[in-house]
């Protein structure tokens, strides 16, 4: 196990310094904080993390969980943990008091999140899937819902859920098949099958209480037939006993990564006692699951950036130890051998592993930040920060989850054979983070959100509003003689990005839609470049306000972020061309290419 | 599993239409063949491929080798396999007579090798391990090395290998410590240790042959002091029984993937009684070593190739059968779903995949026909083809390597949750295609290489004589309007590739070499593109010189061909004016990063 698996000095640097998230304070909503219960809270989140979950990173890995026929056999210590997060307030850390929680800033407890899930993500997930659920039932559910099950839920004694996907409906949710007939005691009788369910059994929670999406009896077809229902594993009689549900637990994926936590397979009503309490009004289900869905992909990205951390602090330990080769100009192979982190080669691979997840994280800070300016603002202020984090909300779940994969795998090549072994923690970084890509919506279904929805909704107001924020950051950028370069090149690329975007709209207006959504993966990854350059302008920024109060002990951190913004504006940024000239020249290939032409 | 694995009709095109390797019969060492017994035998390795080696492919991955303490007890099949290849000729094959080999041509012996590769790539590798061992042997080794070892390991019941590498000595063999030192009896007594030795020990063989490295006392430092030996696990005694000798097995790595193979820890001489067989002439031992490298990182190559082969086909069912969502300007929920292969992202991923196994295979099969060519010729030709060979090399092993990671995982995309869990085959071929950067020379080792050795050798005629192929492949597409664009826009590539090259070359000229070579691994990604876009020239030209005669039924298979062309040359080749940005601004950003920077 390497020593460390991620940065408090750049955490910090990048909540403080790049988004000043202590100006959340100045509101009411936040004033029970300041910046020193910030940081006693980073630090329990850290002793968390070091002592209790990192240690059980590997292990939880090797003994994966296992289905017994009748439930999953976890990791014992996900009791203790989900324990643990319930007793020290992290499950419902960031609810309103009304709802018995902290009103911690998101931007704060994410950065815990990212602790967490740099440590042992698998584990991060199981509180976390827990939030989602309470927090749909404290926002929409009946007083009695909330007594009944969300109290229940904070405490870490009961496993909280999102049931969505099914057999057969995965990126189609609009097929949704689990049904829901009211009966005369005010519940419904479910009957479906669910699958991929995170978290969705397990024997180390006393109860597992589904957020479900259902089709209430004669409802519509298609997403707007669909109706969220909590539906609990066991539930809770008349005189507070507790009895099973009819939910069975039908199987356990075996995957590649993210092998700590079970993906269940959910049978429901096999008996036809099935009960479920809809929440909510009726077929406005997934309009309630959408309304958490922004952050549950902020989560998502946040888990990759975590990874990609672990993964980079293991290969950059590996690489300062290991002694292998000698400088290109020394002939001498009786003269010792160098450590591999001299060679110009692994330096760039531990450039570009740090280029991806510390951009990444500052636009995870950033997004964070933009839900709590959301809670707190209204009118014109807060639509403008809603449709940032709309418009942004694909690219904070996809670059960080797609570019993971990049920097695990430079990881493994940093490492060499050794890190092809599981005796590494490596090998595990990269299968754990192929999940993300996938899950709360695959990368496919972020561009055609980004490129469909989000760039056209309101007319483009969106995109106005964002590219706004870039130009502000490039005239601030151009007031420091070492940034000018970097603020022309991003200025550059957010004309090419305007000039691509236009050319798409131009194809859509034709009412080519096909075409003009048939690359909406490369857009996505097109935007997600730019984007992360102007989260390393703004770290540029940061720094060079900074630089004049620099002591000499912070010259490594400084020197390093600074190198770390020329690798991504010299090697990450180029790639833009590629992309814009492929974007630009839409053919409609794929279009074209008939199935049957696949075969043979 | 999937029902198919690779392609037998595209395998068939780019043999015989693409690359013509029927012309080889001309050549008097390869009179005992023609076209119809190169089909049998293709036709005898899909038997052994889909019938024996394709139904192992997922248990031995689930139930990966084990150390017993003193051997490595691996899956049973492993000792039918290697008796089946022994007996069928296979370890052999490609050997000439007076060796007792049947001088099968490569290019034909490799296209087994793809089958073999795709159906299992763990097992497949073992003879093949054996035939490197005892082609060094059969061509540097005495009557009686040959007589003792080699002919038992072209049986397939002795198990040979290639133990170059030591805990302190991966990359750079150069630091090689295991010791030889002089007998009186003719032997060396060999001491040291060697690790991540592919089969280096396993109880499926009756004896394990390791053709190693050591360094004979008194040697000079670094490579030039190197010796092969022949170090068998148990020695042939007088009277013809074998005994222990002192090869021990310490331990096996568990890995990430290419699981099937053990790859072992050895320690020689611990009672001090290893024998070892000098190979050869003392000092000589790298350069036998690579003299036979060439092929061995072809093998790579064609592993990576023959994993995306078989993960595409496994990619192309599961889209096929599928069903998932609805045409984009469908709008009603009851309509039924489609198959996910009708969806033009699904469409663009598997074509990805094809662009990048199809394109490798093409330049596989060139670089074994190169080899044949050499076998039979001589001169200026020879060298002609010697030159070529030597300037690919590090493209055929690092192209498919690299890409087949992408590759692979755009397949876990195509299935999306499924593509994650273990029932499917793809994550396995994720990974297991991890293995191909790392093993047999890094890509970073491959990338110095390709920059700077081979672009430089002989004063640059090799490149010469690469881009006059190139050009001659370019003037022939522009005969054909289909191709004339694409011929354009790999003339454009090539200039580009020359400038890049020019100016890297002149910073060499200034004596700069760290900072020429710094960027070495992406010159190397930079080249490989524009390497497999000539390739893709290539099966255009075969395709249109065809066309004439095309039946109906080859619609499908001519049709996909040219849109996989199409999206090589709209998808991939456009990645390189990012790649050449970069390479033309060297700014030596690795090399100003110091070691210390990355800390905190």
């Amino acid at each position: 196990m390497a020593k460390k698996f991620f940065s408090e000095k750049n955490l910090k640097f990048t909540l403080y310094d790049v988004h000043k998230v202590e100006n959340l304070l100045v509101h009411e909503k936040f004033s029970d904080y300041n910046k020193e219960s910030f940081d006693m809270i980073l630090d329990t989140a850290k002793t968390i993390g070091v002592n209790f979950m990192y240690p059980l990173f590997s292990e939880m890995d090797k003994n994966a969980p296992e289905y017994t026929g009748t439930s999953i056999k976890v990791n014992p210590a996900v009791r203790q943990y989900l324990n643990m997060s319930g007793e020290g307030g992290w499950i419902n850390a960031m609810f309103p008091a009304e709802h018995g929680g902290q009103q911690m800033p998101l931007s704060i407890f994410n950065a815990c999140m990212f602790i967490f899930a740099s440590a042992n993500y698998s584990l991060s997930v199981y509180p976390g899937l827990t939030t989602g659920a309470a927090g749909l039932i404290y926002n929409y559910g009946t007083e009695a819902l909330k007594k009944e099950f969300a109290e229940q839920m904070v405490t870490g004694k009961w496993q909280g859920t999102m049931a969505l996907t099914e057999p057969e409906a995965g990126s189609s949710l609009s097929d949704v098949k689990t049904s829901a007939e009211p009966s005369a005691h005010g519940y419904y009788l479910i009957k479906g099958q669910k699958t991929f369910i995170s978290a969705g059994d397990h024997d180390n929670a006393d109860n597992i209480i589904h957020l479900m999406l259902a089709r209430i009896k004669g409802a519509p077809a298609g997403v707007k037939g669909l109706s969220l229902f909590v539906v609990p594993k066991y539930r809770i009689t008349d005189s507070g006993s507790l009895e099973f549900n009819d939910v069975n637990c039908a199987g356990c994926y075996h995957k590649m990564g993210y092998r700590g936590a079970p993906i269940a397979q959910l049978s429901m009503g096999e008996s036809d006692d099935c009960h479920g309490y809809l929440l909510g009004e009726q077929n406005l289900g997934l309009t309630y699951m959408f309304r958490m869905m922004n952050e549950a992909r902020i989560n998502v990205g946040l888990g990759a950036t975590a990874i990609s951390s672990a993964a980079y602090y293991a290969a950059l330990e590996y690489t300062n130890e290991r002694l292998q080769g000698r400088k290109i100009d020394e002939k001498n192979p009786s003269n010792p051998q160098i450590p591999i982190i001299e060679h110009a080669d692994i330096k760039r691979m531990l450039l570009q592993q740090r280029a991806i997840f510390e951009g990444s994280l500052s636009l995870m800070v950033y997004a964070g930040k933009l839900v709590d300016l959301i809670s707190v603002t209204s009118g014109e202020e807060k639509e403008r920060y809603e449709l940032l984090l709309e418009l942004l909300t694909p690219i904070v779940k996809t670059y960080p989850s797609e570019m993971g994969i990049v920097s695990t795998s430079q990881a493994i090549q940093c490492l060499g054979g050794y890190g092809y072994s599981s005796e590494f923690p490596v090998e595990q970084y990269m299968r754990d983070s192929r999940i993300h890509p996938i899950h709360e919506g695959t990368t496919g279904i972020q561009g055609m959100d980004l490129l469909g929805r989000k760039v056209t909704m309101k007319k483009g107001v969106a995109v106005k509003i964002y590219l706004d924020e870039i130009k502000k950051s490039i005239g601030e950028a151009s007031e420091f003689n070492d940034l000018k370069p970097f603020a022309s090149a991003l200025a550059d690329a957010v004309s090419l990005w305007k000039e691509t975007t236009n050319s798409l709209l131009g194809i859509a207006a034709k009412g080519e839609i096909d075409l003009f959504m048939a690359d909406a993966t490369l857009f996505l990854e097109f935007s997600g470049i730019i984007c992360i350059a102007w989260q390393w302008l703004l770290q540029g920024i940061a720094l060079n306000k900074q630089s004049g109060t620099a002591s000499p002990d912070n010259k490594n951190f400084s020197e390093g972020k600074m190198y770390t913004l020329k690798y991504f504006y010299q090697y990450e940024l180029p790639k833009i061309q590629g992309l814009a000239i492929r974007l630009k020249n839409a053919d409609g290939i794929t279009l074209k290419m008939m199935p049957e032409y696949f075969e043979d």
